[in-house]
């Protein structure tokens, strides 16, 4: 407990915890500026790195920007977002495959921080815990406590590796028991941190079972579907074709979609993104615009209009979306080289992953990961510790330096 | 109260009054559609128009914006911003004006919005009270309710139109009485809706006033700056004079500034200001570093590069901050310039205004300001009714077509 000086109580005690992807950070920094970048792996940064190690980018969406109008890119947003940029998101998120019967709306938010933060506030009495998998971005948690919510977990893969719903069921049942509002997230396909995608069988599944709990008419359930990496699992049409088993939802399960524009598009710092709501009713449908608008408002006022604009013209603009969907697909088959390197090598070695599938990370469990880690640093090579793993982010490490990597975090395990 | 559906409680009730601006907005834009652009006055605008009633910017700005390097605008900020934006807000803010023996640091908010959001979230605990001006933007109630906290007011002007101070401190001595953390909300100089700016001596007094109150130690006062306006206010020294007098508060009386982009470069859509902090005591300005961090975290992640860019080049390149103060002197003289012939002509028909002396708004204290708008639209003259006035937003409405707006709304009083 960190006493307040100036701030209230329930503050006092942010970021008392240093951040540790930071921390990492500096000192593969430290280590480059002294034995030279060609030594060293920084496996911590979370953005694509080309294979020179240097920041990337679609030369397309530069052009763009570029050339943008001056009012396009300065002036307000209207607070929702673009009318345009609305419904530009929906056709993103599903292209083609939203569920039959179902209404959806969106609201722009700032990357996908801000839409979870909205569905933490709007559909979740303070107090109350949001369901994430035992592996996850760790924001989940921050977003959950800077809003007086918290996070529970169930446990993601079981022994044999897979997708562990009994414990997903076990979890839920209990909050249910617990409380009256529910969020669960899911963030897939290419989850953060261990490139898991559910499959359709898993999705049926868990659908099923919550349309089950959706039973009792009390509850009110809310998935939380973080697709942050979507575009890099896959051609659009492959990792879309979920979506159209969320049809038939009673009304009282409701699918919320966090929707960013800073991996599919690579503008990180441009901050849009976007919160798509979807439902079998056309009046949760309207509250939700409603209420998270005003949220909006309340919070950060409107988006970047420029990233907007952006996704309207791609979405109008067959051309450009060509483009940059031909740009993207590069970068995915460069994260899959890489990945299919360190893969092999790990099953070579016997180190043991997660089932990666595809995105910007890989997952290795390890019973003491800062031990493991702070012994990798000898070899330079520079990893995100997390509770239970190492995390390696393919992303940004160039692909002549991915081979030797799994063996020694075989041996510094 | 509204039912809720599928959201939390506290939510349900969100947006159920329509916008007031949007409304306003919707009604010229159908007026233009009918009689044409050069018989309507849209005095609903919150944004610099140009004589011909287009959006404005800076020519500056967008050839940056236009050249500005692929990582500067698309790669991740650090969460709290860019190190050299974070000195360069400070910079800024002050331009020399930095009280002596105070410590200054600033976190990357979106916009004021986003500062106003950390401050009432982070100095005031859940469920109580900030106090603002009875003549205040609207949103800063949006933005206590949005976080379970809510807004006294205390009148603003007095019966001869001078900033009420007496009232000031009734209100403070009251909130003191029942929450031990305040934050009190000055939105000057050139504040929204009036144009008022606090003199020296009202600030003296403002405060000794609350160094007097700080003698309770129990007690942890925020006086929350909203300086959105500034730079229409005068010439950079001028209007930061006034910081000056910010020396010597106690520890326990914290200046937190709310510094935006948004006017000052003309890049509203950018979402781009910072949280500056004050104090005498380096361990409030490291825990205000330190907890508004990890909000950013919690909220948005991080901000929009290409705009923190901006401001550190603004601020390390006399020539490029030269140009734009430029620019930004032109806009100025023409708001001027519009209000001297409202202001006069108002003065020759006998209609009471508050004490406007720059910014973006005049306003016209109203028995029944919704009939009066109403009036005036008969007029074809399209402004916001607030509580007990009517706004005439300056900043939009061409030079040639403020003869006349005075008068029309003295006869719809």
């Amino acid at each position: 407990m960190t006493n307040s000086l100036m701030t209230a109580s329930h503050a006092a005690g942010k970021g008392s915890v240093p951040d540790a992807v930071f921390a990492v950070l500096q000192k593969a920094n430290a280590a480059i500026a002294a034995i030279g970048k060609d030594k060293v792996v920084n496996a911590s940064i979370g953005t694509i790195y080309d294979e020179d190690e240097k920041f990337t980018y679609f030369s397309t969406v530069l052009d763009y920007l570029h050339q943008a109008a001056p009012e396009e890119m300065m002036n307000y947003a209207p607070i929702s977002g673009l009318p345009e940029f609305l419904s530009s998101a929906i056709d993103q998120v599903f292209q083609g495959n939203q569920p039959e019967n179902t209404f959806a709306k969106a609201i722009a938010t700032p990357g996908g921080t801000g839409a979870i933060r909205h569905v933490f506030v709007n559909y979740l009495e303070p107090g109350q815990k949001a369901l994430v998998p035992d592996w996850f971005w760790g924001n989940y948690r921050t977003i959950a406590e800077e809003h007086m919510r918290s996070i529970e977990t169930f446990t993601m893969f079981d022994e044999e590796n897979k997708f562990n719903i009994p414990s997903l069921k076990e979890k839920v049942v209990q909050l249910l028991t617990a409380q009256d509002n529910l969020v669960i997230v899911f963030n897939s396909p290419a989850h953060n941190p261990t490139g898991y995608s559910l499959t359709e069988k898993e999705w049926n599944e868990v659908i099923d079972f919550l349309k089950e709990c959706a039973g009792d008419k009390h509850k009110k359930i809310t998935v939380l579907l973080d697709i942050a990496y979507i575009d890099y699992a896959g051609e659009a049409q492959a990792t879309r074709k979920f979506f159209r088993l969320f049809n038939g939802l009673p009304k009282n399960l409701f699918l919320a979609i966090a929707y960013s524009m800073s991996k599919s598009f690579l503008i990180y710092g441009m901050r849009s993104g976007a919160l798509v709501g979807l439902s079998s009713s056309e009046e949760v449908i309207e509250e939700f615009s409603r209420v998270n608008a005003i949220s909006n408002r309340g919070v950060w006022s409107n988006g970047t209009r420029g990233a907007q604009r952006l996704l309207v013209d791609v979405t109008k603009n067959p051309e450009l979306k060509a483009k940059i969907e031909k740009e993207r697909a590069g970068f995915r088959e460069l994260m899959n080289k890489r990945a299919v390197i360190f893969m092999e090598e790990a099953k070579e070695v016997g180190l043991k992953t997660f089932p990666y599938q595809s995105g910007f990370f890989i997952t290795v469990p390890a019973p003491n990961p800062q031990a493991a880690t702070a012994k990798l640093t000898k070899d330079h090579i520079y990893a995100l510790h997390l509770k239970k793993g190492i995390r390696v982010a393919i992303c940004g490490i160039p692909t002549y330096k991915i081979p030797g990597i799994a063996t020694k975090i075989k041996d510094a395990l």
